[in-house]
């Protein structure tokens, strides 16, 4: 399907505890101060009815598999339409932490349900949207478990799912690789020295 | 993806308030009474993360048609793995309060979904099993609309709504109709006797 719309679709993707949220509000302040409107959303989640199934998903050990990827490609379907779709058609810059390719990485690279089958039911509930950037935050998954706060399932599944995981964005990035954008903070970096990065590469897309 | 399962598995589909769940009752008290083992389960539902979807579903008025698809998918597939096929590899025989093809009647007949994106997700999250038979009780929908007690947002669609979604099954039925039994009962049957109609056609299934 052809979707018109002028806004600029930023996702931003890596393991748990990799500092995206940080990096999210640093690049809409960034943004802003440029006078680009933004909004910041994320999956699961990002509408009321998402919203609704982010509770049931991040609740239910022991789920089926390909029950929990339906469940994430229900919640994207929403909010694909409710959200984003319409900042989107206002012109509005997206920055969402977490989008299909956070299922690729999981539900097919990390839980093994078949990776073509996933692309199918991204492409079905994203209805013909993709992300004009992608953002990979590259951490060593060791640091970002030690780093997460806020304890839930995925992270309780410890490092080796971690590093399947981020095989799995490795493998997502292969498949298109000029949309990505591989950031690898070391020690020193600030939020605002990544921010920057991606600013930069934002200002390069000719859309 | 095959399985082996020895157990059979008989959906009832119709419109709203045809009496499929009399009729599952009615059949399910014959089948023991020739001691054939088995269970009524539903959709949305049969699990218990499954009825938490079907909670969400009921009550979210004007959600994104391909997310309220995905959502009854999600419910579907973790109904089969949770209920349906340990069931049916314990050789008990499951009567199933709708299934896959009232996905193709009412989200892609009536709401107008794509009939083979519909089936594609069908056909995932059943992972392979499909119904031995399909009960389609087939009552005027109008005369269903006005037996209907528990009024829920699909019957709140109305008499047009109702007519697509019994036009829907009639087109799933056309596909496979060596699958089907299509019952009309008429104004002196007794669900008694309907029952007995799919007591024998259960009879003369060769599995």
């Amino acid at each position: 399907m052809a979707m018109e719309y002028t806004g600029l679709f930023v996702t931003f993707e890596g393991t748990e505890g990799v500092g995206k949220s940080t990096l999210i509000r640093e690049v809409a302040k960034m943004l802003r101060q440029i006078k680009v409107r933004n909004i910041i959303t994320r999956e699961p989640g990002g509408s009321r009815t998402s919203e609704k199934i982010r509770q049931i998903i991040l609740s239910a050990d022991g789920i089926d598999p390909m029950s929990e990827l339906l469940l994430y490609e229900a919640a994207r379907a929403e909010h694909v339409t409710k959200t984003i779709l319409p900042a989107l058609r206002n012109g509005v810059t997206v920055l969402c932490d977490r989008f299909s390719d956070s299922s690729l990485a999981y539900q097919a690279y990390a839980r093994g349900l078949p990776w073509s089958q996933v692309k199918t039911l991204n492409k079905i509930a994203t209805k013909g949207i993709s992300p004009n950037l992608v953002v990979l935050l590259d951490v060593d998954p060791a640091l970002g478990l030690r780093r997460a706060k806020d304890h839930n399932r995925f992270e309780n599944e410890g490092i080796k799912f971690q590093k399947r995981v981020r095989m799995g964005f490795l493998k997502a990035r292969a498949e298109n690789p000029r949309r990505w954008l591989v950031i690898k903070p070391d020690a020193r970096s600030t939020p605002a020295d990544l921010a920057k990065e991606v600013l930069a590469r934002i200002r390069k897309i000719n859309k």
